[in-house]
């Protein structure tokens, strides 16, 4: 592309501050930019501005001196180590800290990031962009790594898996986050490799809704769970994050109902009422069960639509009416739950959570919610309303014909479904096939195609702007006129980057789990899902990687030391799998439709017995694989608590030197001389010492009990057999 | 008792070892005896040894110095903290240590426990009762402080309610093992108020089988169970003991394959393979099958005799034979379950665990299969065989008429159950009547009556014994004889407490889980259920706490954070109680007994599908419940929570003590005089300095910054709008 042209260097800028001040006057803008750039000044940041071009100005922000730089760095490893993310203090020398464990470049840059938007009180610069007074602030992001980018995208799209270094490489590039993300979907495609041969086979050779494959399927699903699971935590130690997420990061929009001392802490912070939360929480059952049935009506008429048009009604128009119910989703679904979307965004802002993890937590499972009903609501209903109730459902969808009638040349083809129409058996299929494979590519070119057509778009029209502007008023320069030469081609590509969208990983993981989704729920009608899912993903990894260095704006480095919430989404994925892999199992096994199409002899007690028994074997066969991998050897967990041991030690030799261990008192004990003796019996005769005191001195010493023991044991001996007395 | 009359003090005792020498020969045993006494002085105990009677010595034990014993206790505090047990290490200063938390009496005799029994290497004296050298070291035991236990028992018989002030005495005394036994029966029946009460209601007013009453008992059921983990841990910090639970105690039997050093700590350590104890954990599959089958039909074929006579059979001698199924399981069950348990400790052992813990939890698992057959079998087998099949199955029950027929007079009476025979309706409650009242009297009687009879006929033999052998050895004087007087009395009263039994809490932990087990699965089959078991249990406490204080020996006082594994099992059995009340509630719901005495119209479906939802509504709820649980305070965690701060709040300041804020680089910025501008443009004018360094210094210091925004601002609004520009 033509930017790889420009040069490679990024001037050393850190970070890039564009400040658009259109809705400001003169005067105030420019007071406020003074105070905005003297703000970053205060934290140690050297600045440079130029023009960005329609009433904005770029202000390139730099470390002044890595000494201040080393001290921020350091101050949050000892954060790290007091929150227990890592098991040792850094060396008290910054310095020698830093050297022992050199700074890796998404560090840097959140390090840097948090100086600028950290409060004042936490020692940053307060600049939260967007916000309160710094709503002139439009984004401050730092600039792609041309060089290293390109890397990247050669080398993965050149390779076909991913190693752990590729990973790390991520990681230092555009943090944990993100890498984990990536992380995720590299295991999620090696794992598929096994269900898709399986598939294959089971396709060829087992046929359709074969038990055997539902059941491999299910086992896959749980194994690829837990083992994500654990590879998270090694992951987390390797990358030095675990238990980031137990730093909890205090939400800006919380509002407290009240000021108190923190039992714990003794500071002053706000309190809002559990009480209150939970019932404000309560509103989420009622918001769920709207979308479902909004959603769920909205789908379910559009399903009935077609499923009339296209088995039904065989008038005239066909061909143009079986798109109605197309037409009506494709237009409908993306408002909708666009609206339902916002509508959780608020809602989950009204139960005003305090940090970010329990905010980000509790939109998750909304959206979650949301995107279940929408991505497998349909195949729900094909599969456990549609083939089943067809014969009794159908009939009624000759309302319809009222509507189709006039079009009807003659009456009997509208004498609705009866002996003519049967179920059609392949619908499932096609449906199945239809979300795993076109809506998976479709996506695909989506997500690079649209956003590369938006910025073409937007640069040519910013061109026609500009130029237009230059006509009519010839005063008006071009934005690189005042630029100096040897800059003009970084400012062009900063000035091309500032219009880039920022980059959300969340919505990369979603898509994942959603696309997991399908294979626990639905694969056993159609064994190819995972082979489409291989194939896909492939492409998805790479295609991820070019989105972000060419559509995104280079994303700040977040750490995480998990996929989040989304975990959860997986496990109750794989879960829900075992009830439908086995329902579907049971009413489609050897394509079992009888001759009216509908499954032959479906009897209801048989199929919630076998729903409840598959449920229980999943249950006991995840606590078996939980337990089985807890035991797998983990070198990232082994490091960790080798360095817990390391530490211990140290505290506790540190804490018992000089505490001798063996008692003085022994020796006392030996030296019974005669002297002590009389002076003891003196003492007793005497009266003054308690019944304890005599009791304790009648055996002095350990030599004296043993002996009166000896004794003691002899004439037991003696007493034994009274019998063997008698006969001597 | 004739006890209390004896003199109060314990000599200041803190332990006696019994030396019991019948089987060694007189010389090994005296030499055996040395070590021992020697061992135990080396590790800084006074000692003094009577006559014990019948080839017996008692060595009394007591701490010489308690120097020595504070450097133990500070040692096992230092080990505390290092395991995160507790927050902050004790001050470094022994003395001052024991000050600030002054020693505990279960606190104090676990230490000296240790002393004697930990092994040499780490500084104890490695004294094991009955095992290996140390086989005739028969028992150590402490004495029970027999001013406090007759106040313990007065104070808690004549108390309704046990306040947490006891509990802590108990802790004090007994150690926390204990103290959360009855930590646990305690808030148990404190709990139980609410399903007595509401069950009297449920019985008067909503007849048998209520849905109403099996809601609310499985909802109290999982509000028990949740609340108790949350007091568990609250009580663990109130004790300071959260977390002892994870110092791994290694047992003595367990067998390595091989020696390997360990990857974390770097010390030798036996290694026994995961992959092998897998394989022989697989061994409790067929255990617990063979079990099952074999208490099963044991139980079934009672079952089916008692129901043959008492319902089939008219013959004569009927009133004899209904006891022959009694006969049967009073006789073989107890042998047969104690041969089962023999076996499932002997499989446990097998399975080589490393641990205590490990070892207690795989045994304990065992254990509840055993004890789950034999408790609740029988039930089951009313409630969903006799009553559902009763007219399929009893009929076949004729092939003991057979058996019976030469008692017949005439034929008609054994023609079978025909007409005449019908399922009695009653026969479900009345066993779960049995078993809640019956069963759980005649237990707490056996606890309380058969050990006092067993110690009276040990004590009256005994008696016997010595005068016996006074008669005809007028050599052999009484044990007594040659004791100082002033001490014969104590000295009895501790040749008493050697002929104890040692108490085991375990057992007293598993009969409350088995209680609870009958309210969460049976109760809705008669709600009057737990008014027995409140009754029952606020016996209970006070007969435990008389059978420790007078037919057990003084347990060791051991530190536990938790009741244990049993906690999995009351899990267990709250969800198992979702299944069978729904089952219950549906199979007899309103008696829908038929004319047949068989519950009229069971469909499988509707039975399945009833099942199916509670257990679902089960799992909705109990998440729920744990999350409000979760969110309710604790006084506990608080606590901890506050110290774990402080420390951490200590170690930060220490940390970033002199590591200053502000950048020193600000000043500089400030200070642009002409001469560094010249400077600098001289510098610029010869080329040596780098394209980035020459883009950071176009604006020097955060000033030239803001005047260069300034006109890029200003000349930005006037650009803006070029058709005003025109319209001037």
């Amino acid at each position: 592309m033509a930017k790889s042209q420009a040069p490679q260097t990024n001037m050393d800028v850190d970070y890039v501050v564009v400040y658009k001040f259109e809705k400001r006057d003169r005067t105030k803008a420019i007071a406020q930019f003074e105070k905005l750039v003297e703000a970053l000044s205060k934290v140690g940041l050297q600045t440079e501005v130029r023009n960005g071009g329609s009433q904005s100005v770029l202000l390139f922000v730099k470390v002044a001196s890595d000494e201040h730089l080393y001290g921020e760095v350091y101050r949050s490893r000892v954060r790290d180590w007091i929150h227990g993310v890592r098991a040792a203090a850094p060396p008290k020398e910054t310095r020698e800290a830093i050297d022992s464990e050199p700074l890796y470049e998404a560090e840097r840059l959140r390090i840097i990031y948090q100086l600028i938007t950290n409060p004042v009180a936490e020692g940053g610069a307060g600049i939260t962009p967007k916000e309160g007074e710094w709503e002139d602030v439009q984004s401050i992001f730092a600039l792609h790594d041309r060089a290293y980018n390109d890397d990247w995208i050669k080398k993965w799209s050149t390779s076909y898996f991913l190693k752990t270094e590729d990973l790390d490489e991520i990681r230092n590039r555009f943090g944990e986050k993100i890498a984990f993300y990536f992380a995720f979907t590299q295991s999620y495609f090696s794992f598929l490799l096994f269900p898709a041969a399986f598939g294959t086979a089971a396709w060829l050779f087992l046929g359709h809704f074969s038990a055997v494959y539902g059941i491999v399927s299910c086992l896959w699903c749980i194994i690829f769970t837990e083992y994500w699971k654990h590879q998270e935590v090694d992951l987390g130690v390797r990358w030095g994050v675990r238990g980031v997420s137990r730093i909890e990061h205090k939400r800006k929009d919380f509002q407290h109902e009240h000021i108190a001392t923190d039992p714990v802490t003794g500071e002053q912070v706000g309190i809002f009422s559990v009480k209150k939360r939970l019932q404000r929480q309560l509103l989420q059952v009622p918001f769920a069960l709207a979308a479902a049935s909004l959603l769920g009506t909205l789908i379910a008429t559009c399903f009935g639509i077609e499923v009339f048009i296209s088995e039904v009604y065989n008038g005239p128009l066909k061909w143009l009416l079986v798109f109605i119910p197309t037409g009506i989703l494709t237009t409908t679904m993306p408002i909708l739950s666009g609206i339902l979307t916002k509508m959780a965004t608020q809602l989950t802002e009204f139960e005003n959570y305090e940090t970010h993890a329990a905010y980000e937590h509790a939109l998750t499972q909304k959206i979650f919610v949301l995107n279940f009903i929408t991505s497998y609501l349909p195949i729900f209903l094909t599969a456990f309303v549609y083939v089943p109730f067809g014969n009794i459902i159908v009939p009624y969808l000759d309302i319809f014909s009222v509507a189709v009638r006039p079009f009807a040349e003659h009456e009997k083809q509208l004498q609705g479904p009866g002996a003519d129409w049967a179920i059609n058996p392949d619908r499932l299929r096609k449906q199945v096939i239809y979300f795993t494979v076109t809506a998976q590519i479709v996506n695909l070119g989506l997500e690079l195609i649209v956003p590369y057509l938006k910025r073409e778009g937007a640069s040519k029209y910013k061109k026609f702007q500009t130029e237009r502007a230059a006509k009519n008023g010839g005063a008006a320069p071009a934005l690189s006129a005042n630029d100096p030469p040897e800059d003009a081609a970084f400012l062009a590509r900063v000035r091309e980057e500032v219009d880039l969208e920022v980059y959300d990983v969340t919505t990369d993981i979603r898509e994942m789990v959603l696309q997991f989704g399908y294979l626990s729920l639905f694969s056993v009608v159609w064994p190819l899902t995972s082979v489409s899912f291989l194939i896909n993903d492939w492409v998805e990894l790479r295609a991820d990687a070019i989105k972000i260095c060419q559509n995104m704006q280079r994303p700040t480095p977040w750490r995480a030391d998990t996929i989040g919430p989304w975990l959860d989404s997986l496990s109750f994925l794989t879960w829900l799998g075992s009830l439908t892999t086995a329902a579907l199992v049971y009413l489609f096994s050897n394509d079992g439709l009888g001759p009216d199409g509908s499954p032959a002899n479906i009897r209801a007690w048989a199929l919630l017995l076998t729903i409840f028994l598959s449920e229980h074997v999943f249950f006991v066969v995840r606590f078996g694989i939980r337990v089985a991998i807890s035991k797998l050897a983990s070198p990232g967990l082994q490091k960790e608590r080798r360095e817990r041991f390391l530490v211990r030690k140290k505290y506790f030799d540190e804490n018992l030197k000089g505490l001798e261990r063996l008692p003085k008192l022994k020796d006392i004990s030996e030296q019974i001389t005669r002297e002590s003796l009389e002076e003891d019996a003196r003492r007793s005769s005497l009266k003054e010492s308690t019944m304890e005191e005599r009791f304790w001195t009648r055996q002095r010493g350990w030599k004296e009990t043993v002996s009166v023991g000896k004794d003691l044991i002899q004439r037991a001996e003696v007493e034994q057999s009274p019998e063997r007395k008698k006969e001597l």
